[in-house]
C-alpha cells in the first residue's frame, strides 16, 4: 500500500462545489490502495478577506495575532473538505498544522518548519481516515501558531510527505504541470513529462508559478518525486525527480520569465571598502529582497555606478532606503526603472557546457531586444529586458532552443 | 491588583469598530489597576456564514469537523481584539480556547469544560499583557477542538474567573442588566442592582436571556461574582452574588417569560407502569429535551392523557417519536399546540411562603388568561398560555407584585 501526500491549492478549493472535487480525486486515490493526505489552502479569497479585517482594526497588525487570524483560513477549508469526504461514505479527519505535529520557528508570517512529529496523522491514516492537513501553518515551542509565507502549503505537503515516508507528493494547482515556456505566450509550448529538482526551482524562482521553490528544495534534499497537475482534470502533468539519465540532461528544459521587477542603479559611487555592506544593509534591515547586483566596471578608479534588482513592490521601499543612504556615501545620485522583466532560459545540461549564452543573446539581439542587465547561475541564464518585450523573447528563444519540438 | 475577566457577546463584536470598543473599554479597566481577561464571541454572523459553508458541502456535516470549522469564528474575533488593544498602545495576546488550558469533555458540540491550566493565562498576565481568548471552545485529551453548545462564551468567562480565582467576572451583552420584566413589553420595568444566583437561573432559563444559567450555576458553586452589564453605554447593570441579607430575599423579583414553548398531548394512554419511560426515552434518544411533563389523573383506572412541553423547534421531531410510539403503546392519539408561551414569577422569596401561586392565578384571572399548564420549582411558579397572551400576562404580574415600585 502506498502512502500519498495530495495538496490542493486556493483557486482549487475557491468554493464548496470545488472542495466536494477535491474530495472525489482524494477517495478516488485511496480506492487505488492508497494511503492519502490532503494538504490544503484557504479558500479563494478568504485570506484577503481576513487581511483586509485586520486593516480595518489598525493599519499595522501584530505579526503574532495576523499568523494566529490567517491560520483559520486553511481550517476552513480542511473542516469542510474532511466533511465533504465523509459526505461521500469515506472515513476522514481533519488537522491543523500543530495537530499534524509540524513545528515551527517564531518568525511570524515566514516561519521555517524545524520537526515533523507524524504519529497523529499515522495513527489516523491507520484508523483508516484521509487525513486533511491545513497548510501553511504550524506551531512554535510554545504552541503559538505561525504561517510559512509564501509557499506555504506547498512547503508542508512536501515536508509532510518526507516526514510520512510517503511515495509520493502530488501537487495539484490551476496548471497542468511544468511547460517548455508560459503557453499563454507561447502556443506552441509543450507541457514536460519529468524535470529535474534544479531545474524546476530555477524556473519557479523565475516565475513559472506552478510550486514554490522552497518546497521543491525540500524534495531534492530528501529525494522525494513530485508530480505537480492540474486539480480540474485528469492530465499526467509533470514529474520532478533527481534519477535522470545523462543524455536527458543535455539540453535547456525551459524559458522562464518574470514581470515583476524593477531596477535601482546608484550613480558615481565611491569605489572603495565597504561601499556595498553601506548600501545593501540597510536594504535587508527594510526586508527588501536584493536580486541581480551588478557593479559597472571603475573607469577612473574612484568611482563606478552600482546597479541592482528588487520586485516591483520593493521598489517604494527601497528608494527610500537607497536615496538616505547615497547621500551618505556621497553618491552623485539614483536612478529607477520600474518597467522591467526577466526571461532566463533553464536546464541542467548548461552545467559546464559553453555556448548557451551566446545562442541566448543572439536570439534575442535578431529579435531586435536591448538586454539590460545578465545574471546567471550553474543551470540558468537570465536577461533582464524592457517588461513590453518580454513575451517577444520568450518566443525567440523557445524557438531558438527548439523546445517545441519533443 | 483585582484580575477581572470580561465575556462581550457576538452583538458586541459585530464589526471592526465595535471590536475596537471592546479594546478600549478593556484598557479602561486595566488603567483602574486590573489585571484583564477578555472572553469574546464570534463577530455577529460568523457562526452563522460558517454553518452555511457546511450545508454548501453536506446536509449533515460530521460534528467533529463542525465543531473545528466553528472554533475559528472565535479565534478570528479574539485575534482582532488582540490587534486592537496593541494599536492602542496596549500590550496583548490572544489565546485559544486550548491554549488558555480549557480542557473538555469530547461531547461534540455541546462539550462540557473539565479542567483549566490557567499558567499560560497567569504567565501573560504577569507579562503586562490584556489577555484576550477565543470563548466558546476547548480541547480534547487529544487536542481535538471542541465547542461548549450554548451559553458556551459565558461558561468559559465564569469558568476562567473562578480558575483564575479572579475577583469579579463582567458579562457585557446588549441589555443594560436584569429586569423586573422584559422593558419592551414592560415600559416601567425596573433593572435590579442585584439578583441571587438561583433567582438568576430561573430567569434565565424561562427567557430572560442576559446570560446562560450554565454560566450562572458555576457562578454558584464556586461564588463567583458576575456583573451584568450593556457594552455599549456604562450603565452599572446588575450584580449576581450569593450574599443577600434576609429580608432583601423576600419578595418575587422578576417575571420571566418565553414565547419558544410547543405541547404536545398522547390522548388516552393505558395507566401502567413502564409507559412514562417507553414514551421519554426515545425522546430523549432523538435529543428532544422535554420541559413540563403533566399526567391527568386516570378517571377510569385504566387510562389517562399525557402532556408535556418541548421548545417549539423541536416539535416536529418530537411529533414523529410520538406518533410511532403512541401506535405501539395502544394511545389513541396525538395532540399538538405550537403556539403557547410561558410566564413566570421568579423570587428566593417565594420559598416556603404560601400565598405567590394564589396571587398569581388570580391576576392572570382578572386580566382574562386562561392557563394551560402549570409548573414550579422551590424559587418559581410558571404558567403556559396561549402566546398571544403573554405580553398582557407579564404586564399584568409585573403590576400584581408590584415590581413597578422599587
Amino acid at each position: 500500500m502506498s502512502l500519498i501526500v495530495q495538496k490542493y491549492g486556493g483557486s482549487s478549493a475557491a468554493d464548496a462545489e470545488k472542495i466536494k472535487n477535491i474530495a472525489r480525486r482524494a477517495i478516488a486515490t485511496k480506492k487505488k490502495g492508497n494511503k492519502v493526505v490532503v494538504v490544503i489552502s484557504a479558500m479563494g479569497d478568504t485570506t484577503d478577506e481576513l487581511i483586509d479585517l485586520a486593516h480595518q482594526i489598525t493599519s499595522q497588525p501584530d505579526e503574532r495575532e495576523m499568523d494566529f487570524l490567517l491560520s483559520t483560513g486553511e481550517i476552513i477549508s480542511s473542516t469542510l473538505l474532511a466533511m465533504a469526504v465523509k459526505s461521500f461514505g469515506h472515513k476522514a479527519i481533519s488537522l491543523s498544522g500543530g495537530q499534524a505535529g509540524i513545528q515551527t520557528d517564531g518568525i511570524y508570517s515566514q516561519a521555517r518548519i524545524r520537526s515533523i512529529a507524524p504519529q497523529r496523522i499515522l495513527k489516523e491514516l491507520d484508523r483508516g481516515n484521509i487525513v486533511t492537513v491545513a497548510g501553511f501553518q504550524g506551531v512554535t515551542e510554545d504552541n503559538d501558531i505561525t504561517t510559512l509565507g509564501r509557499g506555504g502549503s506547498d512547503t508542508t505537503a512536501v515536508a509532510l510527505a518526507v516526514s510520512l515516508k510517503a511515495d509520493m507528493c502530488h501537487i495539484y494547482t490551476d496548471v497542468e504541470g511544468v511547460f517548455t515556456a508560459d503557453p499563454r505566450l507561447v502556443p506552441e509550448a509543450l507541457k514536460l513529462k519529468e524535470v529535474d529538482y534544479e531545474e524546476m526551482m530555477e524556473l519557479a524562482t523565475y516565475g513559472a508559478k506552478v510550486m514554490h521553490p522552497r518546497a521543491v528544495e525540500i524534495g531534492q534534499i530528501y529525494n522525494m518525486p513530485i508530480l505537480v497537475a492540474s486539480s480540474f482534470n485528469d492530465s499526467p502533468g509533470t514529474v520532478i525527480h533527481g534519477g535522470f539519465p545523462m543524455e536527458v540532461r543535455n539540453k535547456v528544459r525551459g524559458i522562464a520569465h518574470d514581470l515583476n521587477v524593477a531596477k535601482v542603479t546608484i550613480l558615481t559611487v565611491p569605489d572603495r571598502p565597504g561601499i556595498a555592506s553601506a548600501i545593501f544593509e540597510p536594504l535587508a534591515e527594510a526586508k527588501v529582497s536584493v536580486d541581480t547586483i551588478v557593479q559597472n566596471a571603475s573607469i577612473d578608479g574612484k568611482t563606478t555606478d552600482l546597479t541592482f534588482t528588487v520586485a516591483r513592490n520593493d521598489l517604494r521601499k527601497a528608494m527610500k532606503v537607497v536615496d538616505s543612504v547615497a547621500k551618505s556615501i556621497g553618491a552623485k545620485g539614483c536612478a529607477n526603472n520600474a518597467k522591467l522583466g526577466k526571461v532566463s532560459i533553464v536546464g541542467t545540461g548548461m552545467q559546464n557546457t559553453p555556448g548557451y549564452a551566446a545562442r541566448m543573446f543572439r536570439a534575442l539581439y535578431d529579435a531586435g531586444i536591448n538586454i539590460e542587465l545578465i545574471t546567471t547561475s550553474e543551470i540558468r541564464i537570465t536577461c533582464i529586458v524592457d517588461e513590453a518585450k518580454v513575451p517577444e523573447a520568450v518566443r525567440a528563444l523557445h524557438k531558438a532552443f527548439e523546445l517545441d519540438k519533443e
